[in-house]
Formats: structure tokens, C-alpha cells, sequence
């Protein structure tokens, strides 16, 4: 027996193939013009996307929702302004869709070439910030894909309307109807019938926490691509230079410490830690960061807290740093290998041999050398805006833009060959 | 509480792991050392596997297994030397590993990279053939990959063996032990447990028919690439020329039956049915081909079994095919995208603009112009051997080669940047 909620999400699966069907075909100025449409819409009910987010925010200040994650839910002009902007900048950018990656000719004849398609239903579960479903929504219509939003409960109220407001645009615009769909419905049983509809969704993104990620391996029988799981670190190699080393350091750890892409531990090669660690630490104290000391540190740096063994797997997103010192270059790539969730590593040498060992040494989606793990970003990469990092290795790793949300297809032209 | 087989299983994805860190960095001459003298020993060893083998089609004969699954298991001198040219030939092809695919420079100075990486460990669920032990390792080691190989409980002997020669050539060949591991179980559970090995195995490929997909869906929370579903149509537009459509249809259908690339339906436009179907249809049957057809079609060719709704989905494998004649191009279309299962569909037709349109609307792995479907295959698309022929979407689409067991990494080179 099916629910009514269940029966609700596989007409909206429905919907979403046939559109898909008509997305994949959709000339490249019909999308564009749908896109600028949705952002100029965007921009011309900004006061009823207010007062709609003020009622999301009034219960969120009730239920206790900390100020940070208010501030992440909270949209005024400037902030829908954005919204529509980003639009616009998925409209200026170039249709990944017919792109041929190569083409080749056979033994026999046959002209055997590799085509860039549309995935075909992008399903998305998110949290908090009501931003997602705009940009999402815009680099799936782009890509040619259908899409079925499933927001956050706190942000159902910005969500619905900002849903509304950029499908009936596209809808004007000429795009079918059922392009984007929003999962209209607090009930948290939506997100997980949602991670079960592999008859409806070709791929599932999930961008939340570990509980979110939990619910999807117990659940998920749709393809799933599992993003922004950060526990990232910064390398300070005997070869480092300080001088690049202190400010990499503060940058990944305090200029946005909520975020994926934030430096979570600090690992340091003792020839240069008697050097270098009391300085950095410092300087990371005087931001108002909590250090955790390995033993080696705290003899270093006498008065910090023990790191504990869980310490090294831990995703603070917060102003905590785990400090650890190593032996030896390999011991700090064992290291990372270990405990890091191949997000972004970063190493800080000026050897060339520590470098080329790091970075190919280290297994995440984003390896640097002499630079901040904070760039991890769609934007930063020049894709324009993204559909979130991902962490896994399949399909996509690292920032998702446009060409992350394409599959491909052999297409064979022959005349007449048999096998 | 672990069971023995879990806490063997988990033994076996440990020493892959370290096995898949060393490889991931192994040079190209010691993998293609490795790949000659895996060969070397298939080729020394040739009795031992055959006597094995014997063994194993013993107890096939007593089960009852059908002349063409024993068929599927026999192994013979002339067989066990394809095995070692098809590891020669991998190893001819060149590294996969290490390509930067692009580079560009950032407005800030960060040159952003990203370069072809192993995917890590692989899993890959078989049946019968023992062959592809040796190709899937091959394939593997190759690029980079360890690999834990699940076959057929009916090809145990003969996998055991194959496999302990192969991965003792590896290991004296310079490749550290765990890169090539066979899951040494009859029992069902073995591949169940697989595929919940996420922290172990970064994908499980299964290949075998609705039973394994099925329990994939049930219980898989490794990441998978499905493998060969093949309900594949030829279609013959009204401007399809009967002396190519003939050849073709006859060649898909019959000339081996048993594979997933082999073609199920015949779909024939209105405009030609009447001159086509009765000689395509009359050597079909002589061919030795059951054909059921839709109303239209036995008006034309009369005495035809009718065919049911369930005949256009069904995926026969055998000397049966469903014929359907329909009003337009746009029907076939939808036809093949509603009931296809994504794999090889063909058009014949010598109209520019039918082609065009059923190359672009159609949604499967392989879409051919006046060729057989028979072709979808890594040795004819030019990869050497192959894992799978996937019929998903997401990470690769149709036959995978060395490319397809491969993920990408970022790789970020800066001089100090911070954001």
C-alpha cells in the first residue's frame, strides 16, 4: 500500500522523466531564456520571498535554531539579487549538452564517437539555505536534467515559493512543466521514499551531515554522489617556508571555519616544528582558535589540550584545530590517507620531490601545494556555481558544475556493418 | 557479531586497501611486468587449471547445468592462451594513470589541474566464465586498482586456481601481495556482504542477470555500476533500405543469441512494413527464430504468436523476438525509451534527418546508424578487454575499459594564495 505522500512523490517522478524527455532535446537559447526569465522573476517577488522567509524564520527563532544557522536561513534584496545573478551566469555559460569527446573510426567502418547527454532526473536533498534551490534548479535546466528539490524543513516557506516562482517562469518560457519540482512536505519520510525512487531519480545528491549521509546508506537504492564530508589538512613540510605556511594556515582554518573545505588539522614535520609551531599556534590562538596538541606538540607548546585518538577523524566545523607532529613526509601521507575523508589536503614545501610525492601520494578530490584548502569551490574552479563537492570517487569528485551533472552515450554511424 | 566469513572478507578488504595505496603509484613497467608474467604462468600452469576446471564441470554435469552454462565454464588449452594474450594485450595498452586531462591558470594565479587517479578497490560480482578472473584482474592491476573477485559458485575450482596463479606472478613480479584476491566461499552470503563493504570497496561491479540486480538493490551500500541489461531494438524507418535492414536485424538477432547486446524487438515503420516484414520475418524463422507479433504485424504475416504487454519488456536472450510496427519515427522513440533497458539500440534509415533525430532522442549506451547492435563491446570499441558493458548513467555508460576503472583528482599548484 502505497501513502499518499508516496503516491504524491511518484506522480512528481512521473512528471519529472517526461520532462527529462523534453530537457534532453531543448535547444540551448530556449534554456537560457528560461534561466534569465527565472532570474528576473526572482528579482520581481523579492518582497513576497521576504515575507515568506520571515515566516521560516520566526519558527526557526521559536524551535531554537542556533544564530548561525538563522544567518545561513535568512534572505533579503541583496541576497535574492545573488540568487538571480547566479542564473544569469549559468545562462552565459557554455551547454555542456552535444558535445562530442571524441570520435574515431574502427577497422570495419564503423565511426564509433562518445556524446555528452543530460543524466536525465537529478533528485537533491539539502539543508538550511534556501539559496540551493535556485541554483540547483538553474544548473539542472542548463544540463538538461529534471529536477526533484527536497529542501530543508526549516526553509519549506522560502523553499515553496522560490519553487514556485522559477518553474512557472521556465514553464513560461516555453520549458515543459515538471522541469522543477519541490518535495512540498515537512515529513521526513519524503527524503527517504525519495532515496528509494531509482524507477524515477537516475542520481541522488545528498548535501547535509553524518545523518543524512547514514540515512542514505541504509536507504538509497537511487545512485547516490555523497558530498562535502571535510576533514581536511594542512601539511607543513621541513622544507615549508614560513612565511607561506602562517598565513595558508590561519586562512583554511578561521576565514570560514563552517565549511566543507576548512582546514581541520595541522600536521607539521618535526624538523620544522621547533621553528615554526609556537608561532603558528599563537597566531591561531589570537584568532580564537582551540588547539589540540599532539604529545610531541605539547612539548613544544607546554599548556595545550590533548588530542585524542578521535581527534584525527573529527569534523569540527568550528574554530578547533587537531596539531599533529610527523617524522617524515610519508608518515603525514599515511596520514591523511588514513583518517582524511579525500576532501582537500594541502602540503607547504618548497622541495620539489616532497611536492610531486604529496600530490600523488594523497587520495582526495582536491590536492594542494602551497596554497589554502579553502578554494575547493565551484566558482574558484571556474564552473561557475556548483551543485555541491563531492567526496566519493564515482562520476564526479570534487566541485560539481554543469559537465559533473552529464553522462555520455556511444553513437555508431555505420553502413550497413555486421558482426 | 562477525560471522567467519564477514571477519575473512573484512581481512581481505583491509589488505586490498594497502594493497590499492602501493598501486596507486606503482610504475607502468612494473604493472606490464606484472601482466606478462601473469600470462607466463597462465600458459605454464595450463594443466593444473584444466584439470581443475574439470572438477568444476563434474559437478556441473551432476547439477544438471545447462549444455550452454557448461559450455560457458569449459576451459581448454586454446582458452587458457586467450586469457594470457588478453593480459599481454592490456598490458600493450597504454597507462591510464597519471593524464592531466586539463589545466588552467585562475585569475589569482592557482594553475587547477586534474589528473586521472585509480579508483582504489574494486569489487566485481561473475558468473560462470572464468575468463574474466584473469581480464578483470588484468583490467585492474592495469590501472591502478586492487581487486576482490566473487565468481560463480560453479567456477570455484576453476577461479581458485586462476587466481593463485595470477596473483603469485604479480607478487614475484614486483606487486605487493592483496592487489589481486578471490573471495574463496561458496556461500550466497559472501557476495551479500560484498556489497555492503563500503569502507573497503570504493565500487562493486555486478555482473550476472535479474536475480543479482536484485539483490544489489536490496542490499548494496558500496557504490555500483550495473552491468548488461540488454532489452535492444532495431528499428527500420520508412526510408530504411531493405538490403542493409535484412542483414542487420538477421545479424543482432541470431548470430549469438545468449548476450546482452543481442537484439530483442524489431520495430518497423508503417510506410515499410508491408514490403519488409514478410522476408525479414520469413528469415527470422528460418533462422530458427520464434517470432510474436503485434495485431498489425500479424494482419501482414499471418500465424504469428501474438505478442503479450509483457514481451516488450522482457529481455529473452534465446531465438525469440517480438515485432512491432509503428505509425511514426517519434513512436519508435518513445517505444525504445519506455521499454528499452538503456543498452544498444539501432535505426536503419537512409534519411538524414530520421537519424539525426533518433541519435539524439534516443537514451542508451549505444545508439547505431545502419549497424548491428551486436557491436557494443570493449574489443570492438577499441579498449582491449573489458569489465562490464554498464547500462546506468552515472561515472561510465556503456562498454568499460582501463578509462572507465579510473576517477579524477584535483591538483592545485599555487605559491602562497589564500582566500
Amino acid at each position: 500500500m502505497q501513502t499518499e505522500l508516496e503516491t504524491i512523490l511518484i506522480a512528481q517522478g512521473r512528471k519529472a522523466r517526461r520532462a527529462a524527455r523534453f530537457l534532453a532535446t531543448a535547444p540551448t537559447h530556449k534554456k537560457n531564456e528560461a534561466l534569465y526569465a527565472m532570474a528576473d522573476q526572482l528579482e520581481a517577488h523579492g518582497q513576497e520571498i521576504i515575507t515568506a522567509n520571515k515566516i521560516d524564520l520566526e519558527a526557526g527563532r521559536k524551535q531554537g535554531l542556533t544564530s548561525a544557522l538563522l544567518e545561513r536561513l535568512t534572505l533579503n534584496e541583496s541576497r535574492i539579487h545573488d540568487m538571480a545573478q547566479g542564473l544569469r551566469e549559468i545562462a552565459a555559460l557554455p551547454d555542456p549538452i552535444g558535445e562530442m569527446l571524441e570520435m574515431t573510426r574502427r577497422p570495419n567502418g564503423l565511426d564509433i564517437g562518445r556524446i555528452r547527454t543530460p543524466i536525465g532526473v537529478v533528485g537533491i536533498i539539502y539543508e538550511s539555505r534556501p539559496n540551493v534551490t535556485a541554483d540547483a534548479a538553474g544548473l539542472c535546466l542548463k544540463s538538461g536534467n529534471a529536477i526533484i528539490l527536497r529542501g530543508g524543513e526549516e526553509a519549506l516557506n522560502s523553499n515553496r515559493i522560490i519553487a514556485r516562482i522559477i518553474s512557472a517562469a521556465a514553464t513560461q518560457a516555453g520549458i515543459v512543466d515538471g522541469a522543477i519540482q519541490l518535495v512540498d512536505s515537512e515529513d521526513r519520510e519524503a527524503a527517504v521514499f525519495m532515496m528509494k525512487m531509482h524507477d524515477y531519480l537516475d542520481v541522488l545528491i545528498p548535501r547535509g551531515g553524518q545523518g543524512l549521509k547514514k540515512a542514505v546508506l541504509d536507504n538509497a537504492t537511487v545512485p547516490v554522489i555523497m558530498t562535502g564530508m571535510g576533514n581536511c589538512h594542512v601539511y607543513v613540510d621541513e622544507y615549508g617556508d614560513y612565511e607561506k605556511a602562517l598565513p595558508i594556515v590561519l586562512n583554511a582554518k578561521v576565514q570560514r571555519p563552517s565549511v566543507c573545505n576548512a582546514a581541520e588539522k595541522l600536521l607539521v614535520h618535526q624538523a620544522a616544528a621547533q621553528a615554526y609551531l609556537p608561532g603558528i599556534i599563537k597566531a591561531l590562538q589570537e584568532a580564537g582558535v582551540e588547539i589540540r596538541g599532539c604529545e610531541k606538540t605539547r612539548r613544544i607548546v607546554p599548556g595545550l589540550i590533548e588530542a585524542t585518538p578521535e581527534d584525527w577523524s573529527a569534523e569540527y566545523l568550528d574554530l578547533i584545530m587537531a596539531v599533529k607532529i610527523v617524522d617524515s613526509l610519508d608518515e603525514a601521507i599515511d596520514h591523511i590517507n588514513q583518517y582524511g575523508t579525500g576532501h582537500s589536503e594541502a602540503i607547504i614545501s618548497d622541495n620539489y620531490n616532497a611536492v610531486r610525492s604529496f600530490m600523488a601520494g594523497v587520495d582526495a578530490a582536491a590536492v594542494y601545494a602551497n596554497a589554502s584548502t579553502r578554494f575547493t569551490d565551484g566558482n574558484v574552479f571556474g564552473f561557475g556555481a556548483e551543485m555541491g563537492i563531492s567526496t566519493q570517487k564515482l562520476h564526479a569528485r570534487g566541485p560539481m558544475g554543469l559537465r559533473e551533472l552529464t553522462t555520455t552515450k556511444f553513437v555508431i554511424y555505420g553502413d550497413g556493418q555486421i558482426r
